[in-house]
């Protein structure tokens, strides 16, 4: 993947998942040693370029890329000078001629991730685009199942809340679905896009149908934004319907396990008693992630492309 | 130390204290030579998690860790979203999932580093919490004073200012009494907590008392913002009464030294002349905050502790 | 130039000029290595002290110096807690205690680097100081000019734009000249200083009289700010009086080349067309910051001063 964007799970194979999931497997391994930090990425340097604020994104991407001895430099572009794709790009493709490796994009719009790579040298990772995708989420998602369970292929995976909004989603239906997994979707109406089914999943407009033989439940957080607009009672009443507590979850696997890509909302998506405590993997997520994002540095800057190409 | 937190002056003892201004004095060592870098904390990871702004101490604690060699990752959580303990604690978790080797922590909210050491396992620096403590501060105050007068043992310091507000008093106080020196305080009395002298310090209300045989006179800073209450009459009332100048140092022993834990409101605690000049020491203390940073640093995380234990 | 402060281009002899760009050309070939980093400046720190946000001239100071594995801490005081002369300056000092070997500044007050440099014992480098001067621009313009055409000694340079207010003009201008080119700017009568001609340069109100015999075209960001005073009627009319496109570039020699020191405002100070294509040498600009950093840096810190001098 010497040299290679990577905007979304869609565009990857099932074979390149393995691949970065079996080096996350082995970067899990530097993490453990006395002194974890190895020489791989020694003279690459890394740009986050975060226009919309992510600090545990930014800080997982900064410290997978320091523990491969790469440099990183922090590059958050107040919104107010960069309100047009035009100085958007320009910014971009000014950090480009700076020479570095890759570049780590977040943006709330959609497609700026893409449209960025296209411009530039350096193969750009998307950390997140608006309703898009999340490829490094779904990743580390994929690489805390398989370690949790084994395999992906066979798995029922339930993913409830706003679907229609979600990052996290997408790429994760993406990924399972590439996997071997079955993957269903849960939320209220407004929350379930028309045509969600089109991506080969199944939707479901009750907690309990879509838990019934659920491996991996993945709570996704609510954007309390959303509920302003009142296309949806309240919060209380999304809690109520799809909120997870232990009592709800026994509709499920006995040995089914709870996630969700962060912040929590306590009591909201998740009781406080669920989030902090098995079944719910939330931490093993976040620790998965450095180890994946090492991973994926390093399958893209571990070697220089040749530009000649 | 391996592995401990250190939250206040007030959880150690005073063995422990010689210890670190010991290993304090072999880091400035490192800090005279060409190549001012060790490599005692390669593949180490710190984390600065300041919720309040604070560049002086962050840089600091961030110089420090990078003379060790250590990766440090800056993490500033905007005041907006994390406005509530609970996210705040959460936040905390999520980084420890990182798998820091320590983390360094302020907040304006006096027991918060508490609260988040309990929760992690990283060791966590109290970097300032509120009105509670400010340990890294005391202990290169406490460095300053030992390197200028060859002893803390039966020195005589005075310190001057809002007692009742300030983490850098409480941990002098404690830190000066258990090395052995006599403390002593003075502010006008609505700074000056009721109960003070339940510490083990003598209050007064007058300068010139207070300055009688002091060998150390620590001014604090006075936050402007405390004024606008009206207990007190006014700033230039405050600095007539508490602020020093060269006159006033007079009712000090003659090679009484004069310290402040910066920023300095230059005509306010101090008179611009003394600011720049001997006896005060501040820039002195800035420089011996760097080594006991690497001190504490090293002391703390030089080896990763057993996490079976 | 070890230990010495770069404040500006008035400041270094022609012969300084040339070693930082022969220094720079070196520079660029560790840039092209497999592993682009050298150990040169390995227990370094430098300290980039913005207090006037810039991102890209930050990063490129930032990449510069992990390039030569210095240790790079960034500081961006608020505004707001330092708007007084006082705090900045000893915001410096307190940063200067903590022993960088260079200290970074940028400021949009004129002045305030030299004050910093004449307190401070680390070396300072002005990285923009309001109208006054951006040595580090005019030094990147003048090794991109010289890789272009081979030399700079009787070439014609035309600046063109807010000249009374731009920092680049000025230290272009010293620079340019000093290394033997002709130097001609050109801009609206407000725009124009009524005694630039004693700088050595002819002033021009017409783009076609300033770019006959061109060889080097640098046009200037034009600040939007400037024009809400009405002193020029619109931006609408400067573009289309002093803004390049491909039809007046014809009125310059053959092969000149235009330039800018970014970001752009596409469409009036130059086309979108020529924004991105040659021969506008953007990029290269941008590009060869990092190599003209990377010199400075090495040239200032390589060795540490002595500080008993």
């Amino acid at each position: 993947m010497i040299g290679r964007d990577l905007i979304g799970i869609e565009d990857l194979s099932r074979d390149e998942i393995k691949m970065i999931l079996d080096t996350a497997v082995r970067m899990q391994e530097v993490g453990r040693r006395e002194i974890k930090k190895v020489p791989s990425l020694r003279g690459r340097t890394i740009i986050n370029l975060f226009f919309e604020d992510s600090t545990r994104t930014r800080s997982s991407f900064e410290i997978a890329g320091k523990r491969l001895s790469a440099d990183v430099v922090n590059f958050s572009p107040s919104n107010s000078s960069l309100n047009k794709a035009e100085s958007i790009l320009d910014t971009a493709k000014t950090l480009d001629a700076m020479d570095p490796d890759c570049v780590v994009v977040r943006h709330k719009v959609a497609g700026v991730p893409q449209r960025i790579a296209e411009l530039l040298d350096a193969p750009v990772i998307n950390a997140g685009d608006g309703a898009h995708e999340h490829p490094t989420q779904a990743l580390l998602d994929m690489l805390t199942v398989f370690q949790e369970k084994g395999r992906l292929d066979g798995l029922t995976v339930a993913i409830i809340g706003d679907i229609a909004h979600s990052r996290v989603a997408r790429s994760n239906i993406y990924g399972f679905l590439k996997m071997g997994a079955e993957v269903r979707v849960a939320g209220p109406p407004p929350m379930l896009p028309k045509d969600i089914e089109g991506l080969g999943v199944k939707a479901y407009t009750s907690l309990r149908e879509v838990l019934e033989g659920a491996d991996v439940i993945m709570a996704l957080r609510i954007q309390n934004e959303r509920f302003k607009g009142a296309f949806f009672p309240s919060i209380r009443e999304y809690s109520a319907t799809f909120g997870l507590d232990r009592a709800k979850l026994r509709w499920a696997n006995d040995d089914a396990i709870v996630m969700h890509p962060g912040p929590v909302n306590r009591g909201v998506e998740l009781s406080h008693e669920l989030t902090d405590h098995r079944p719910s993997v939330i931490l093993d997520q976040v620790r998965n992630g450095v180890a994946l994002r090492m991973a994926l540095l390093y399958l893209i800057t571990g070697r220089r492309p040749d530009k000649s190409a």
